[in-house]
């Protein structure tokens, strides 16, 4: 971060479009104010190339119209990979050098719930499907969908900001997790991939066509990226698994793009790979140092079957902050002889005080950055 | 990191020094095995001078023979602060080029455990003065001393580790809490700067005599750190006050040596500085960013009267990752804009789900490096 001087983009005036014309047609040229006048800047603090400027909004953070909703997500993991994958998705698009990020504005919260809900007689705008009155996981009609997430991404033209273009993720269910009756045991329905593509593919369908109809979308570019979710006790997040883009005003998106990503949790048991077996050499090492028996875990995380990125994470006991740096840096040795070169690596240490230290390696570095929190 | 091989020691041979001589002299030279023969290594890689590498034996960490004791302390922040803090103080007579740090291996458990009780017919060797009968918080005597940490710094000579010397940390109480029944409730016993100074320099004197007579000490240096704890309370840790060495096999120390270190926490009532203005700028500008009122803390280290470090701390909640990202750009921003230049600085920002982001600039740099957990 240089300690430049925050842009004054204070008297930079964004007005909300709200071009009535459904149809739409990029209005930014043309805004109506139906709000106000509002004060739009960004952070000028752009962390990585990965994240977006944010944009600030009368000094203060805009938050999503559905705020919270990515909290109903089967873990913590799900919810971190959908929202970040979701921009890294984006970036494919909308270059972050260009584009500025901001919380979903478009999809209400009322909208969304309707459209998570089972279609029915009263909610005709759901996308799950309708209750077919059975309760046995084989027969029952499953919840498809999880969340909707919706992200702006804006342009800065002669100081204002204008819509460039929206992403939506949709977060599928691989196990829908149900109650027979209110507060009763737990069954799951398993979707198979097929299956859950094949809905989620509808359903993004109909979910561009009613954006299309939303005040201030106009032709703006949609990408929809259909994420399908980790079960509750996996230590992984979930990943998207295709995307597509609705261009110059469709109702429809275009061809759908395969993503072949997949998230891993190592150690792995009935498989080989070389980076497997890296991993339980460096988790061996690791373990016989320490006398407190340390759970040493692994997000590996694959693009069309390569290794790009590795999270491990090591959960141990300290009886004392001289543990924790002798700790780090034998960890910091091993992780250099043992993890795979040439991919960003994080590494957490973590002790029922919380995280202890981390180290982090970048990918195109060599060295990894350690912090002890002390 | 540097991804170069572990430097082989592992055909360092150490043995340790058991000579039967209470006079001392380095025993190097002559080691007498009494364990049979331990490999010993270090870690190949040191965080950054401020950390010492770290003595690896038999491909494992030598846990402290007093183990755990620092868990004793008032709180988290002064069992990190006493550590750290010798640690530090050893780096003025032990340099981190030629020294490698080893947990303590001189003071047993049971030695440690009898000094810090109260002196009497049965503990002759308590350090901790005798009970007098009396109960009131300023009628009884007090417990001066809290915890006894040692640390041994090794020298490296024809591939062998030999103890090169000995940081001896004394924890004192500034309030010392009891109960007068058990299970009761707690009063407390403050004690004078003046009174823990007097008690501990004089405690001082009775360790180094007595670690003279240890096995395998001999003449070598023994650096004395008298720390004072911060309340139980406290946001910041406490301190070392005074220091002094212990040379040439003397059984006393030399002259003490004051620190003028001091810790406070920011936001701070019925003060007024530079830093402090500054820092309420800075917290107000955090706070009016997000929606979700943040706490927002420093804990603002001094030496001699300059403000030397500062630790910040926000806790908010997120309804999302997204949130985090943009929130930690902007108080990157406002870090840059507002926190002291030229000094270290480390930002933490946590939720309920532990830490999601942190800043770190060191000294001499003008970055912040900044990492997301997600």
């Amino acid at each position: 971060m240089n300690k430049k001087i925050i842009a004054t983009l204070a008297t930079a005036v964004f007005l909300l479009s709200a071009c009535s014309d459904p149809t739409g047609g990029n209005t930014s040229n043309n805004p109506v104010d139906t709000k106000g006048e509002t004060d739009k800047t960004t952070t000028s603090n752009q962390l990585s190339n990965d994240y977006y400027k944010t944009i600030v909004t009368d000094g203060g953070y805009q938050i999503s119209k559905t705020r919270g909703s990515t909290l109903g997500l089967n873990s913590n993991f799900n919810l971190k990979a959908f929202e970040t994958g979701l921009m890294s998705l984006s970036q494919v698009h909308f270059d972050t050098g260009n584009y500025y990020f901001q919380e979903g504005q478009y999809i209400d919260s009322t909208t969304a719930n309707n459209w998570l809900k089972r279609v029915s007689e009263k909610n005709p705008d759901g996308l799950n499907p309708e209750d077919n009155g059975k309760k046995e996981s084989n027969e029952r009609n499953p919840y498809y969908l999880n969340s909707v997430l919706e992200q702006d991404y804006m342009i800065k033209k002669d100081d204002k900001f204008t819509l460039g273009g929206i992403s939506i993720g949709l977060s599928m269910n691989a196990i829908d997790y149900y109650q027979k009756v209110e507060f009763g045991d737990e069954y799951k329905t398993k979707i198979s991939r097929d299956e859950l593509l094949k809905q989620g593919k509808e359903m993004a369908n109909k979910i561009v066509q009613r954006l299309r109809k939303t005040e201030g979308v106009g032709k703006i570019p949609i990408v929809v990226g259909i994420f399908e979710q980790s079960p509750k006790d996996s230590l992984a997040g979930g990943s998207f698994i295709v995307e597509a883009v609705s261009e110059n005003g469709s109702t429809k998106v275009g061809n759908w793009r395969a993503l072949n990503q997949k998230k891993v949790v190592f150690p792995l048991v009935d498989e080989t790979s070389n980076e497997l077996s890296n991993f339980e050499n460096f988790k061996s090492e690791v373990e016989n140092f320490f006398p407190n028996l340390s759970g040493v875990t692994a997000e590996a995380s694959y693009t069309d079957d390569q290794l790009v990125k590795m999270k491990v994470s090591i959960i141990t006991q300290f009886y004392g902050e001289s543990e924790i740096i002798g700790f780090t840096q034998y960890v910091a040795d091993k992780a250099a002889t043992f993890l795979p070169p040439n991919i960003p690596i994080e590494i957490t240490i973590e002790s029922i005080n919380g995280t202890e230290s981390f180290m982090s390696r970048k990918i195109g570095e060599t060295k990894f950055y350690t912090h002890i929190f002390n």
